[in-house]
């Protein structure tokens, strides 16, 4: 994962590409473009990741939104209400949709490494997220240039007061962390979350049901030594159904907690190892991806 | 060059950054963030060189475009008619202004690595160009964070056709190289490009009177592996006097002149070492970058 070389460009326009770049030059370009996914690996297909607690409705609505959406291989849906099994009227996708049962609710069991997972991209997803088929293939395709990063939407930052961390929303041009509630990542890092991490983090996160995202940003950019990316996004994050619920980020404590996460976790690791970014990705000009 | 980490998170915000992001959290961020270059080595700095041949209006045009532009830290020009000497008149700038006289006129003159070059950062002008400051200092900061690519504007890209090697025009929505026109790049590459490229490459070039962009994106890709950046430019590439006179690309056998370096390079370096990307760089939000 650490060092994935594509290969040469001519390799680019031979067979085993879904759709060659050859035949997308010209008029129907951008056309062309968003059908196929490009560079040197097109069969690479991406795996939803879904932790849902008794959303029913907005995990209907999601379920929906992902039907047909291309280079989707699965859909992975962490069921985290052991007290309640699913009733079994979810919508039908092209592709599998697979439950997960854990034994207990817990924030954790959003990174394991599930074997059911058989792809290295997948993308986590909150159960009251919002989002185009383009925008998933967007985050998708810049993941795939940087496929030992976060990629998704929206940032976060993380600065110093008084010598401690402190854990901020977007307000200014820099961020150093993504949110996971729409993040591509390899699954390699679950793994490292899941089996690697220092306990006394898993421990936070469990205790204070908060934070397994500045975690895993943390543990990225400690492994990778770069920021994470954002990209741009245009559907508002939470769907008609998830706004009915308010998320955690509602409580007026929320950011005192996160701060206090930041705070430890740099402590844990003995600095603060997230890294800044300026700049966020855009498609390379308009039509390229519908709607972005 | 190829492994420069940035100092972890916490050093951000000490003194040494010229103007620390702590004072630019709130609602100055973005005023505070165009001011400041953030990041860990704020001091940083970038040199501009031009190339230049009996366009003096032009370059007399480029050089008040850059009085007073931040972190620029000289302007090199490099004068490419040994017939003909500079008059005295130039612009006068809050940075020194130096005149390199090479004893041919010669593309290749372009991409000296010469001693009066004092930053890592160079940006490489056409002495046509057109750009604003937020324009050169945002390729700069994300150059800052990618330090062994080229980030510029426009794009172009290579494909293959009949089993030969095609150079075109951005007319699609994946890139693999970067004219060098508008252009930031480590001066490492060009001691690379001037003195551990294949002769054959440079004989071409010199014979040919053109792509030595080609070669630089040629060399940079091999070198790092990795796809140049596109990044947002809004004004238009030519400045009004460049207008006047009609560039290399307006010659009508450019393309078929670029498409046979691109044959050529691919057989000496033994492929195509150019990689696509499929997005570009812009500012994280809307105000970070005047104009951007």
């Amino acid at each position: 994962m650490f060092d994935t070389p594509m290969l040469p460009n001519g390799a680019h326009y031979f067979n085993g590409t879904k759709e060659t770049m050859e035949s997308a030059i010209g008029t129907k370009a951008a056309s062309s473009f968003s059908k196929a996914i490009g560079l040197t690996r097109d069969a690479e297909q991406f795996t939803v990741v879904i932790l849902t607690y008794n959303r029913d409705d907005s995990l209907v609505t999601i379920l929906k939104l992902l039907n047909n959406c291309p280079y989707l291989n699965k859909v992975i849906i962490v069921w985290n209400n052991p007290d309640r099994k699913p009733e079994d009227a979810w919508p039908t996708l092209h592709v599998p949709i697979e439950f997960i049962f854990p034994e207990k609710n817990s924030l954790l069991n959003r990174f394991i490494p599930y074997d059911e997972i058989e792809t290295e991209a997948i993308v986590s997803l909150d159960d009251d997220q919002n989002f185009s088929h383009s925008e998933l293939v967007f985050a998708f395709r810049v993941w795939r240039e940087h496929r030992d990063r976060l990629v998704g939407f929206p940032e976060r930052y993380t600065h110093m007061q008084y010598g401690k961390g402190k854990y901020g929303l977007s307000a200014v041009c820099e961020y150093s962390l993504i949110l996971t509630g729409f993040a591509f990542m390899h699954k390699e890092f679950l793994y490292e979350f899941t089996y690697n991490q220092h306990p006394s983090i898993l421990e936070h996160i469990e205790k204070n049901r908060n934070c397994e995202d500045i975690a895993m940003n943390f543990l990225v950019a400690h492994l990778s030594r770069k920021p994470p990316v954002r990209m741009i996004k245009k559907t508002s994050s939470e769907n008609p159904q998830g706004k009915q619920t308010s998320g955690l980020s509602g409580n007026s404590t929320h950011y005192s907690v996160r701060s206090d996460c930041v705070q430890l976790f740099s402590e844990i690791y003995g600095y603060n190892p997230l890294l800044q970014s300026q700049h966020q990705a855009v498609p390379t000009r308009g039509g390229c991806m519908s709607g972005l």
